[in-house]
């Protein structure tokens, strides 16, 4: 593996999963992979999860581990080509790209969407130069449209607690939130759901549909209840208009999941990827339920990492 | 050792200070004692000594740190159990404290007083519910009513000076500062030497009493002068008031601590955990003065984390 | 080596630089160099370059890195001897500086002028202070006057592009910007050219001269075009204005180093120290030339940092 964008660098999903669940037993057992070898964490936007994950995923191969907090407010990159920096960026993306790749072997970089200018994000500019500029594998840690290594966390979740050899019903259920999301989780998630062996349906407002470009012709209901029906998996996320770029959705906290809906489910079990607003998104009920994931799903984003990594050297 | 959270849960104080002495003299002898395993440290508050000891203190000992600065303003955590998440807070405390706890061995959290609600500071609400959810052995870095790591330090270095057989007197003394002052320090220093065999009297101005279930019956005296006279050791230290609660006493300037002061001691050692105001707490003639304890103390820093640390594995 | 503030700590230019070629082909071959040492890495400004490469540098020799971000507004120092600290700093710097080097086997610090205060930055009031009471060998990343282990990577970077028994000819030349910029990086530059075996000349526009102390008899230009002749390396920086303390020198966008401008030269090679504003301090197509040296000259920043770690210990 060359990189880690998206699903399309994985050369053999079924391995990857497998890499990740020996780790899980034996997460030392490479202790010295990645002896001599550094790591760079560029975070443009703040993190728990994956910073941490990852950091200790790394460590666990034997990565020495760097850490650059970007912010944009203190070191904004200039991404337009030919610009004339006369105004607030202090440094081009490619210069900055071709720096850090100087001083890592390898790199992971978070670059959230802005939802400000849909073109850019859709054309993941931030992580499309810093790619071309870097000169190293580079591993997404959430980008404009993507965020391949928590639905490699959520794939293997899935394999793990599913243990019927019929097809698992899967269900992706948008939620309310007070702010603008991305679409990252959403879109990888539907990816990745449609490269398994899943019956998969994804449910939201109307008008309140993802890129297209990712949906395809993937299962879409209007009505939360129906697409509830019999799901073995459900997975509760928020995000915002794509059509109305950003705009946060108003009048539709009704679409909460509740102990209530889960009751139409087939016993099924509640995903989130936190941070999770409670009781907006979701119930506590929901979340704190013997049925809930969220934590297996935490507690796997190490092995996803590691297992990326491991695949990267 | 299963946590330090408080005095509490030492086991064994005499042990917990000689393991910190013979770290003091061969600072690597355990240093693989904790391979493979990974310290996380959770800052809401910044910090500089106690950041700096304990992450040394930890790779001395073989462990991975990982750091996560929390910061009020740009990860804030919801700590009201069943609340409904639509204003500020990004994550509840249960899940991040649980997510912290898969991705680390054992965690160390700084959590200040806001001292704008005592019920909650005075119940240590993040701290305790930090606890509750993480699964891991947890440090306290300070938090709303206590700073162990500080008064474990404290405690060797009057260990370490006093040489004489009879009981040493020590004088915990309010200084005054233009801020507001968490009690944290001065509630540690008080139970600490409590449990020394030491003649200990605090002193401050009228109406500036300590939290009394830190206080109990220990000796307090409203004339500073009458309570240095003797003292063999002079802890001085601001707090804000806490009966109206976080408020900064004013007009009391005449309580820094002065060279005029120290000769009312017995050729007494002052003493302070740092930062320090200088000249509004404590003259610079104190501090610098060759009886000044104040970088023992810092130093100690190191050694009181390494044996905490060692007696947690 | 006891410090590495300036050129006038190294004792042997010729075997630092030959150490820093060294590791530039084999970074590991001293990778244990540095066992059970930590070096301490204090940011009192943002760093890219400075921070990943040196840390990269101390962890090839063995080095545990600890980081603290300072910030001047979270954690103001205090620098005036005999202060009342009654406003807005919070530590004083000799306090800071002795703890840290209570914790740190060797300390690194970036703290910038600012800009302000002509007298304090021109004595190195920060770096100096730090350093006196630090107590632990101590190097510069960057303070008001001097960015040493730039000009380090500067020098090594000419050293082994010039292949020719003549001396070349090195022109440092004044760039536009449009905020005022520190004159560490000239003026460190100045001091390093003129301790090699070259032909050095400066060029600014009139009135911009850099401190004459550092400038001594180094022969400068106000013509662009005229110092620019027959040039074989090309550094361009900008500098606020000396006299007028940190004013922002407008009306000199002609100053721009361009294509066109690189043709009077003697095909020489650009070289700038990143971050650069493109388009205002030099055209796109001088700093993407093939003559350019700018990522020759970021990727020697590494094998300076460890040459002079080493030089250190």
């Amino acid at each position: 593996m060359k990189q880690f964008l998206s699903i399309n660098d994985v050369e053999n999903l079924e391995n990857l999963i497998q890499d990740a669940l020996e780790y899980k037993k034996k997460p030392l057992k490479d202790e010295h992979l990645a002896k001599g070898k550094t790591l760079g964490l560029i975070f443009m936007n703040s993190s728990l999860r994956t910073r941490m994950s990852t950091q200790k995923a790394a460590e666990n191969l034997g990565f020495k581990v760097m850490t650059f907090n970007a912010g944009q407010d203190f070191w904004a990159w200039e991404t337009e080509d030919g610009a004339v920096m006369n105004g607030t960026t202090v440094e081009h993306i490619k210069d900055a790209a071709t720096v850090i790749g100087q001083y890592c072997d390898v790199v992971a970089i978070r670059c959230f969407a802005d939802l400000k200018n849909k073109k850019s994000d859709t054309e993941e500019k931030i992580l499309t130069l810093f790619q071309k500029y870097l000169n190293k594998p580079l591993i997404s840690m959430e980008a404009a449209t993507r965020h391949p290594l928590q639905s490699l966390a959520d794939t293997i979740t899935i394999k793990e607690q599913w243990k019927e050899t019929k097809k698992p019903k899967v269900v992706l259920t948008w939620g309310p939130h007070i702010k603008p999301i991305p679409h990252a989780v959403a879109n990888s998630f539907v990816e990745w759901m449609n490269a398994q062996d899943v019956d998969f349906v994804i449910t939201h407002p109307e008008g309140l549909d993802l890129d297209p470009a990712f949906v395809g012709d993937t299962q879409v209901a209007n009505n939360q209840e129906e697409a509830l029906k019999d799901a073995d998996f459900v997975y509760i996320k928020n995000w915002s208009s794509f059509n109305d770029y950003g705009k946060v959705a108003e009048g539709y906290d009704d679409w909460m999941l509740t102990e209530e809906k889960m009751k139409i489910t087939n016993n099924g079990r509640p995903m989130h990827c936190l941070p999770v607003r409670r009781n907006v998104e979701v119930s506590d009920e929901v979340l704190d339920s013997e049925q809930s994931l969220i934590f297996e799903q935490s507690y796997n984003r190490l092995f996803a990492a590691q297992a990326v990594l491991k695949n990267i050297l």
